[in-house]
């Protein structure tokens, strides 16, 4: 027998009891006669003690072992002198009577202690090594616990799981596809999903009712730190429903998950325009944990000489509370910030509105004392308050630096507790958006989407104006859920294929089969999508997805434990019917 | 509001209630002036009553109804006349006050019915209306209620539930991998795992002590009935475990599902060695649900002049029970089932142990009342039975004739009961297996398996002698699972390499990342990986994991519903760094 406990449960209660442990070796230290051993395993740590006036020859062996060897002990629970409170097992510890080496270790690459000194490629390199680590291996308890929290929930509201394939087929439409050359099929290739929406539609059509799944999912996008090429959806649908029961139902989803696996009660879940999040936010996906909203000053500020305002389409600001006493260097940070390429913003204009009550601005030459009572007016500023204007041709532009400059506001006022939670609903996208790159509209969400009723008929005439039933959930500014009402029928799912640019043809060859599974009887739908690894990140409280994820790829797409992707033999290209070109 | 209930829940209890429901028209009757219709959903049957006396217009509309049309409805439950016992509402009809077509159907291609008349084909193509019925969707509620308990169970025992990657690395071992050509890494290929094990494996070296997941998995094979190119694994892994704890816990496992899903109690999981298993029934997935052992009868057939017995290397037979009444065609149909060229005996030797008492067997010529005596008591045969016996060169063809004769004569009679379930834990596997077609040894279950401690001498001396820690569970002569205890030493796995036929740089080239791992503290583990389609299959009391799937392939690996794989665009190929050759 390996143990008859964990390294995690031995307490007061246990003294005198016989055990037997297994384990990793943490570390250990001697004094006087003795040698300690703390021993762990995913449970939790235990102090093994080797007293050389017992055994000499086994605490000389104690002495030997390395960091990281496997161990396996017997002996008897006794009280510690020096207890540590700090750990569960912390009142005990083992009077070893026999030790095992399980399996000797080489010393690791890097420590393996919650603050490491290991980089980022060699813990890669050695990702089961820096999964033995508690921070990391913690984030794989918290998403086990959220999954099962998701399955509890889902299941106990009707939905059944179900598994759609894997191997399906290549559409044009969205991101690429990773494809896999058929062998019994020469020339031709399955593909990954990027999601299993015409699955679970036709799942929907088949009468299934209510649907889910947590689901891998796969893009072949170029990589940054929030995005792997493998990812795992919390896939959705449901049946005879419209938009407001499926913002209840998983508006309860995610107050479970918070309930349940961090005993969080998440009290509102505000609802706003997508027009409204773009006005006040610039994004749609609004940081709710603080306000700052964006203020327009457009109106008041024309008309002074100022060339950069009466040049601007936007000029737009936000009220940095209590920021009056920046310094210039702070000031000129921020100047930098918003300059920078990625912001690309021209300058940036500020009005101090100090404690004295005096307001000042970068602009004074142009805005007497009066005008800037209209700015204080407008911002609702106090004393001790901070304005910061940007300006631009472009609105959007304008409104989207902004966005980068309240969110740095946010950052350096402490303002994004990562313990803090606000959820949002932002509503009422746009179908269509334009790309400039191919000229034509693209869905923005995806071609299933279903506009609202009334704004059908400015599909010919402003396509730009027409409404989706579509819903995003954002939590602290990052959006981990969207979803939409479905088409159902078959006209109008034709009519949106025409507009996203699809021939008749093309339409019926990538999605006939949906078009005709809706001349069957498809009942009206709808349904939604998390990012299931974003949403444990934003739980774990951390910033990237990466470190949710067991064995992730890095940013060329490479494993690079397993030094995967590789070449294969050509025997199995030949079988295959393809070539490699390079 | 689609609906208020579902069309399965609304009972006596519930007259007079006002309620909306949903659903799909089932059949609808005329009587008199009244027309009634069965409306469907997931859930049940309502019948819902149109009165010409009421409403003459909606009652029109109602008879123009046709099968599968979504309809909604509004009206009053009221109770039936006739009642119907066999449904959950059969007491109740709603009386409609309000009739809305949500969306109309076409005639579908065949009947929505428990029975249908659609071939095998057509409802593959029309997959979304075969889900429809009743039978079908049974299967997959089943399976996800199947996978929630897995889930439940596995969660209470400690088992964290981890994602592995679904792009990995091909290797070279085991049947042929669907690959992934990488855009990124010109040249190169992912493959698609044909299970976790190398990454499940790292996860006990990371200290994650029990792991499992519910996973796809891929093999391009050539298909068979329950063959598909993706299916669906209970993959499971365990540290600090021999090989009784996991027998233990999984047989937990299997007993909590047949409680839980069937309401049923699973006494006993025997045991038995690949050794018996072979000897006693000519498989190692014996169909334990009967008896009718093996007997053989080498050793007092011999010498009788009888040239079949004297040149054979094994004569073996069974009993069975009752059959002595057999007529002369149905032996010789029992001839001819052993002689397809599938089974390959090349005949069949007989004795009746008729109700008086004689024997009578179709080798009289060679042997007399005496001889059958000793016969009769090898088989333990009584009154009314029937001794089927087969002889041949190659002991191991034998048993495998006998094993199929066996199963069939299961079948005849009635001894495969699909609502009886007999598990059965096959044990001490051999480690390898040797190949015709590459002359060399192979790993039987994979290179992973330890093997027994003392047989690891006579890895050079007698490869196919030594045995494995590896294990089987076999239900009803299905293997749902196997697993094994693995090797977590390096020398020992370089030297499991060395017998499988690597070079130590093939070995390193495509394994150095685990033999690597083993050196830096890898604990003792073992696991089990069971097939969740053909556990569900067994469940469902089917022959197919077809029918347990809900989107599966064709034996082309064809899904003819979206009619996948097909081609793809020269764009995307010129992006992927391939070409096709065909």
């Amino acid at each position: 027998m390996h143990r008859t406990h964990t390294c995690g449960e031995l307490t007061i209660a246990d003294l005198g009891t016989q055990v037997v442990l297994s384990g990793w070796v943490q570390k250990s230290r001697d004094l006087g006669g003795m040698t300690f051993i703390d021993v762990r395993d995913r449970y939790g740590i235990t102090q093994l003690v080797f007293n050389a006036d017992d055994n000499a020859e086994m605490r000389a062996k104690a002495r030997e072992l390395g960091r990281e060897f496997v161990i396996k002990v017997s002996g008897t629970v006794i009280e510690r002198t020096n207890k540590n409170p700090k750990i569960a097992t912390g009142d005990i510890e083992i009077k070893v009577s026999e030790l095992e080496i399980l399996n000797a270790a080489k010393l690791p690459p890097f420590m393996i202690e919650d603050e490491t000194d290991g980089g980022d490629e060699l813990r890669m390199k050695y990702r089961y090594l820096d999964l033995r680590r508690n921070p990391v291996r913690n984030n794989l308890v918290l998403r086990h616990k959220m999954a099962q929290e998701i399955r509890k929930y889902l299941d106990a509201q009707n939905f059944l799981e179900v598994e759609t394939p894997v191997l399906i087929k290549s559409t044009p439409e969205g991101a690429r596809d990773f494809v896999v050359p058929s062998r019994m099929n020469p020339g031709e290739f399955y593909a990954l999903p990027q999601s299993p929406q015409t699955f679970k539609q036709l799942l929907m059509v088949s009468g299934f009712d209510r649907y889910f799944q947590i689901v891998k999912c796969f893009r072949d996008e170029d990589l940054r730190a929030d995005r792997q090429p493998e990812f795992t959806q919390i896939d959705c649908e449901m049946a005879f429903i419209e938009q407001e029961d499926i913002l209840n139902l998983f508006e309860g989803l995610v107050r479970h998950m918070f309930k349940n696996v961090k005993n969080l009660d998440i009290q509102d879940f505000p609802r706003m325009s997508y027009d409204d999040a773009m006005r006040l936010y610039g994004s749609d996906k609004p940081d709710t944990r603080f306000g700052m909203q964006f203020v327009e000053a457009t109106d008041f500020v024309k008309g002074k000489s100022f060339p950069v305002f009466d040049n601007a389409g936007l000029v737009v600001g936000i009220n940095a509370k209590g920021c009056a006493s920046y310094t210039r260097k702070q000031i000129d940070e921020l100047t930098d910030f918003v300059k920078r390429p990625q912001i690309g913003a021209t300058g940036l204009i500020y009005m101090r509105h100090n404690e004295d009550g005096t307001l000042k601005s970068s602009v004074d030459k142009f805005f007497n004392e009066e005008e800037l009572q209209k700015w204080a007016a407008a911002f609702a500023t106090e004393p001790g308050d901070l304005v910061l204007i940007l300006a631009g041709e472009n609105p959007d532009k304008v409104r989207k630096q902004l966005n980068e400059l309240r969110l740095e506001m946010g950052n350096r006022l402490g303002l994004r507790d990562k313990n803090k939670f606000a959820p949002l609903w932002v509503l009422d996208f746009p179908l269509l958006e334009w790309d400039e790159e191919t000229e034509r509209y693209h869905a923005m969400h995806h071609p299933f989407t279903s506009p609202k009723p009334d704004d059908i008929s400015k599909l010919d005439t402003d396509p730009a104006a027409v409404r989706a039933n579509a819903y995003d959930l954002v939590i602290n500014g990052t959006e981990i859920g969207g979803g939409s009402i479905r088409i159902h029928d078959r006209e109008l799912q034709s009519l949106m294929f025409k507009h996203l640019g699809f021939s008749p043809e093309e339409a019926q060859k990538q999605f006939g089969f949906l078009m005709e599974a809706f001349e069957y009887g498809a009942p009206p739908h709808g349904g939604i999508a998390f990012g299931f690894d974003r949403l444990v990140s934003i739980f774990a409280g951390l910033d990237t997805i990466r470190d949710v994820i067991a064995f992730p790829k890095n940013n060329s797409g490479r494993d690079v434990m397993i030094d995967s992707p590789s070449t294969i033999d050509d025997k199995q290209k030949v079988e295959l019917h393809i070539k490699t070109t390079v």
